[in-house]
Formats: structure tokens, sequence, C-alpha cells
């Protein structure tokens, strides 16, 4: 049984200051349970309406969780889901940012600089965990991370990477670089994605939507790289900020390797 | 002036049977009706409320534009408006589909096997005329691309590319592949990206988000393709299929090419 106090709680992770203050972020829908699942997440608790939990995959979901699973009725499901049409199943996970001194451990770093769409935010999270980027930094100004619809968008590849926050993004890469690692950018003034050859351990930065990359934080690239295009078209200006990431993650992670 | 007859006209265009019946569709925003004008795409008329064409960039874009501009009220832009805070800018197009024949010319397409997210088909669009795709063909049972949602996501690259439609996409490939055309699709099954060597002319075919392609289509293909990823991810299951597209399209259209 949820109580009305509790309630009120989880309705309040839709918004980030609550989400930061309580430590916890919603999960929603069948496929992101299962992936929470299959990866070992940190789970707190698990709520599901009368109506799904009738539904066989959900009664099987439902029988590996280990975490307290609250029955709700459907009208308190709707005011908790972030979506139009609920699927009655919804989790809450216990939120977690590592220390920048996780960084040192890896090789692969994706950073973003100002990104603000959830669901670009949510699918290039998709794309690093796919490609092997071990952890993801969010510099201020960026969108929460753990928002409903980046945690849906980037469908459970959260628990695939360590993540971190930057109020300074540019100390930040400063003191990588001195550390070793070599800082790179999506620019479309930018060398041609084909010609990089990123050395390793190594960071990519990905820029604002709309203004790209901060000027204190393209003093610290040692390259910039921009995706190519063709000359032959009129309307289309520019490659959405998560294709542009996805074709830079590939060149530098997915086509090296041996297949 | 807006007669109440032609508003009524214009809020039906959110659905498809109406937009196929008119040939009219929605294009939403600032920046899509700048790249309609850049591409001289066919307009019918624009909408404007009172207080966006005081903004210097609204009333400098309606200056370009040749065809009949109405000013209406907030609320009446609210009802046609497909977004939560309308720009006050929304333009009238007439939609295009182009015969199959059109295709003969082209050396490079894409057809949408089923693809059902509109966000996904307008950014495969968008990352189609990036790299340089001539045509791009919707299959049956693939979310319409006038849809608004998809043209807010191809961001004006509609007019970069010729549209087709096909109501047997499986028969179309296989008139295709006897007029030279070689055909590959998208699929966790096929052969790294790396490795694939298209031939030209050629089409690339991309299924739906859950299901893939269909067996029908399958049989038309020369080879399967896929994108490889890390095998250290738990959580991450697959690639979205937007990104899948867009790095294919990259590795077929935009490493080949010399910059």
């Amino acid at each position: 049984m949820l109580t009305r106090r509790r309630l009120k709680e989880l309705a309040r992770l839709h918004q980030r200051k609550y989400r930061e203050a309580l430590g916890q972020y919603l999960v929603e829908g069948v496929r992101l349970l299962e992936a929470a699942l299959e990866s070992q997440a940190p789970l707190v608790e698990v709520l599901v309406t009368e109506e799904a939990r009738r539904r066989p995959e959900v009664r099987k979901l439902v029988a590996r969780v280990s975490v307290p699973v609250a029955v709700v009725s459907e009208p308190v499901m709707a005011r908790l889901s972030d979506v139009e049409t609920s699927q009655g199943v919804l989790a809450v996970a216990r939120l977690r940012w590592e220390a920048p001194e996780h960084l040192m451990r890896c090789r692969c770093i994706l950073a973003l600089d100002g990104l603000q769409d959830p669901g670009n935010a949510g699918t290039i999270l998709r794309s690093a965990a796919w490609f092997g980027v071990e952890a993801v930094v969010a510099g201020a100004g960026t969108v929460d991370l753990y928002n409903p619809k980046v945690v849906r968008a980037a469908m459970g590849s959260h628990w695939d990477l360590t993540l971190v926050r930057a109020g300074d993004l540019a100390a930040l890469l400063r003191h990588l670089q001195r550390k070793g690692f070599s800082c790179y950018g999506a620019d479309l003034e930018g060398i041609p994605a084909p010609r990089w050859q990123p050395r390793s351990p190594a960071v990519l930065v990905l820029g604002n939507e709309a203004h790209g990359l901060r000027p204190a934080v393209q003093k610290q690239l040692a390259e910039r790289v921009m995706v190519p295009g063709t000359v032959r078209r009129r309307a289309t200006e520019s490659l959405n900020v998560a294709m542009a990431a996805t074709v830079l993650l590939y060149e530098w992670l997915g086509r090296c390797r041996q297949w």
C-alpha cells in the first residue's frame, strides 16, 4: 500500500529538485523494468495497476522483483506516468552520480555541454552505451539525465554507464587533459569524421542544439570533428546532434574493432 | 482573413485522411518556414499571430512570402499548432508524392518498411537528406511522412527528397532489382557495417521499431547490415532505428566521398 505522503513524493519526482533531494527517479514501462532487472539496477520499489498485473509478461517480471511491489489504481498511475497511455508499470530507482575521480579509470568518455532536448540526451546515452562509452559527463546547463523523458529514450543505458556531473565542464576537461586525456568536440567547423584519429584515453564533447560548444570548452579541445554531408541539399541545414554523436561514436568505437 | 470553413479545414490537417484529401499539410515554426523559403517549397498560405508578426525575424520572413499571409488570433493558432508553445508561425504546404517511376533516375534510395514512430521517421528523413539520399519510399504501415511530428523532426528535409509511397514494398523492391538496383536491409543479424560494400544504384530498407523487416521484404535483399556495438553492455539491448539508419547512411554515402 502506498501512503498519501509517498504518493505525493513520487509525483514530485517529475521535478529535478525533488529527484535530487530524494535521490530517486522514475522508470516507466515493461521494457525498462526488464532492463533494470537484467542489469541489477538499484530499484527502490515497483508500482503496478491491477490490470497490468494480470498480464503474463508483467506477472513474470514482478515475480523477479526483490523490492516492494505496490498495486495502485489507474488514476494514481496516470498521475505518476509521463506518457499519454501508461503501460501500468512504474519503478522507482536510486539515482546515482559518480564522483569525477571515477573518470580516471575510463578510456572513452562522452561529455554534454548544455545539451537541452531530453529526447536527444536519452538517445545519446543509448548510443553511447551501445558503442561502449564508459562514462557520460553532464555539464552545467545540460538537461537532467534522470528526467523521465531522458530515461525513456535511453532505454536502460543509464545502468551501463558511469554518470558524472560537472559544474564547470571546461575546468574538468582541463584536469582530464593534464591526466593524459585527449579532448575532442563535435563542431560543424571541424575536420571530417573519416579523417579523425582519436587517441586514447579520450573525451568527446557535444554542445547545445542551437549554440554548439561554449568558447571556454572549445579552448580545451585538441581537435574538432564534424560529420560530412552532401552539398546538394537546399533545405536541410544540419544533422540532429544525437545523429552526429552516434556517427562520431561509431567512427571512434564501432568501426575500429574487429567484428 | 481566414474563413470559418478554411479554419476547420486546416484543423483537420492533423489527420492523415484530410491531408490526403486536400493535398496539403502543416509546416510549423520559424526555422521550418525559413527552410521552406530557402528551398522554394510549394507553400499555399502562411498564418501568423499579431504578436509573432511584430518580431523582426518573423517580419523579415513574412516579407519574403509570395503566398497569402493571414493574421490569426492566439487561440486559433493554438488550435492549429501541434506543439505546446506555438511560435505563432504556421505555413500550409502542398503535399507531394512522386510516382515510383521517379526512382529509376536515383542512385541512393531509402525505404521504410512499417516504421512507426514519427520522431524516428523525421530524423531519418533529415539524415537521409544530409547524406545525399535522393528518394525515400514509405511502405504500407509506415507513419505518414506528412504527419506534423514527422515534418517537425525532419527540419525541412522533405524539400530535399523525392517521396514515394508503396502499397506493396516487396513488389516494388523486386521491380527495382530487375532494373539493376541492389537492395540492402538494416537487421541485427546482418554483416557488420564496416564490412558492407554497397553497389550502385542501391536501396537501403529500414524495418519496424519492434518487429524489424517483414519476411516478404527480407526475401528481396541482397544483404543485411547491422551496426556493431560493444559486448560489455548489460541493459542496452539495441540501437535506436534512426541511429542505426544514420550510421548506415554515413557508411554508405558519408565516408566514401573525398572531403
